[in-house]
């Protein structure tokens, strides 16, 4: 029952979209990694290390990368933090990134954006070798994705695939719409789904009638920072709506909401099935961290286990 | 009057769509480039250079070889032909492009495909130093442009770009329809257009009703190889075609003819402009590695002009 050629009339049967529960499924696919981990361990003594690299002092970006090293430490990982002043230079960062290149402890290295000013993110970006590159967004990896050669692929983009597959089967042949372009979620996601042989749209802000493409999508994937800017009437009936994005709104009672780019109340009542925010996408970020330093691992150490 | 909003109407005024003519564009440009290679050579002392590596006996890439590098001798520029056995090795042609990739005299590089069987495609292209890479076929040129950075573009893809923004200037918010998934056209003609700032549908092989979305394309772009495949109806009056197929058919009086992947007799009645059969995408091709090569120069010898 996951064609959505019949997804309409599940709709009327049931006019409640299932929830998509992406907090479960990063929690499962932790677990399997952990277990993974040790399997790993146990066959060629090696453990899996991630470098996580902070400049500045950025609350957002602190609350992040302690989160990033915690569960990579729970999952039986090397955690390694480097946490250097907002007065770091590009050439300490690029030599401390050339010591991480080639230090054989460490198999993934992030480096958390944004950088402050001053600071090249895309020479920073590009420094740390691709096959330790684990955030996906270095130009190798973009382009193997682009190309359709095996890389790693950006954490968020891949948490939504998954969370695609696991809810539909094969891909192949639905329509995919992704509103939003950037380079961390909208671009590497319609590489990936055309990689799975969905017809992929791609709209944004120059787009003209957004919401009429939108109607065409088997598969809804929004991510522009734009909170409630889909509303019900833009989801095909039935269709499998991913929320990527996340805003915290103030409410009249002086409390605040985590909420996404899709108002959901309306969505709820249209889609076949919807990530909720939060608990949705959100968590499959890190536990993507994690799945790719693991396979990083695998791939320096030349292994398959 | 390139506003397409205001097409369908031109359209009914004038029933024959405007022809695209590449043959003249890419002879322009091939003069163009011509007078910017000798300002180059009186600024800088240095004359750019293409090598073109052919291995193996395949008669269409003989041919292909043979024009790049007498096209490339007229524009002034220098050209280096290397033609290999189909015993080549891997290991000799990569050894033939680390040199290539030293030598001051070289700016491009090109290893025409398809290579004999025995020979990685994807590690020969990706040995080829992305500054030298005018096809801008390996991983790191498909990252830039996939990233939105300066980089090399594929010629056919950049070729269809130049044509498109010749007859439309700014392609904002228009609506680019590209049916073929490939890496060579339309796979970066997809990244190209949505750098552009198009709302962009990539259609393949896999798509359920390419002629309901071609039919919303202001722009389309169709390469797939099949001859004819796009009919009349297929177009969205006053639409731009673009059609980067070719191939030579026979005729029931024994002659062959070139036709594209549009049925160009029904387009023609349809479209806003169209590009013809050959004369159209063909000619742009070489013109745009031409560009590749010189615009290569001028990064790798460091000046502006």
């Amino acid at each position: 029952m996951t064609e959505p050629a019949s997804a309409e009339t599940a709709s009327v049967r049931n006019p409640s979209a299932r929830l998509i529960d992406g907090k479960a499924f990063a929690a499962n696919l932790t677990q399997t990694i952990a277990h993974e981990v040790r399997a790993f361990h146990d066959r060629h003594q090696v453990t899996p290390g991630l470098a996580v690299v902070l400049v500045g002092n950025d609350p957002a970006s602190e609350v992040y990368v302690r989160n990033k090293a915690l569960q990579t430490h729970r999952a039986g990982m090397r955690s390694f933090m480097h946490m250097l002043p907002e007065t770091t230079s590009q050439a300490e960062l690029l030599a401390l990134i050339g010591r991480l290149n080639h230090d054989p402890e460490i198999h993934g290295i992030l480096v958390q954006l944004p950088l402050p000013a001053g600071l090249d993110p895309v020479a920073i970006t590009n420094a740390i070798h691709p096959d330790k590159d684990v955030d996906g967004l270095g130009e190798v990896n973009a382009g193997r994705l682009a190309l359709g050669q095996p890389g790693i692929v950006p954490c968020t983009p891949l948490g939504c695939l998954m969370l695609l597959k696991s809810e539909l089967g094969d891909l192949r042949g639905l329509h995919a719409v992704i509103i939003g372009a950037s380079n961390l979620v909208g671009r590497p996601m319609a590489r990936l789904l055309l990689a799975e042989g969905c017809t992929v749209t791609v709209a944004h802000i120059d787009t003209r009638d957004t919401a009429a493409l939108a109607r065409q999508g088997d598969i809804l994937v929004v991510a522009t920072g734009c909170h409630g800017l889909v509303r019900g009437d833009w989801i095909k009936p039935g269709a499998a709506v991913i929320d990527v994005g996340i805003t915290r709104i103030s409410l009249p009672s002086g409390k605040t909401r985590l909420v996404g780019d899709v108002a959901f109340d309306e969505a709820v009542t249209r889609a076949g099935r919807i990530t909720p925010v939060p608990g949705g996408v959100g968590p499959m970020t890190i536990a993507c961290l994690l799945n790719n330093t693991l396979a990083a691992a695998r791939r320096i150490v030349g292994g398959a286990g």
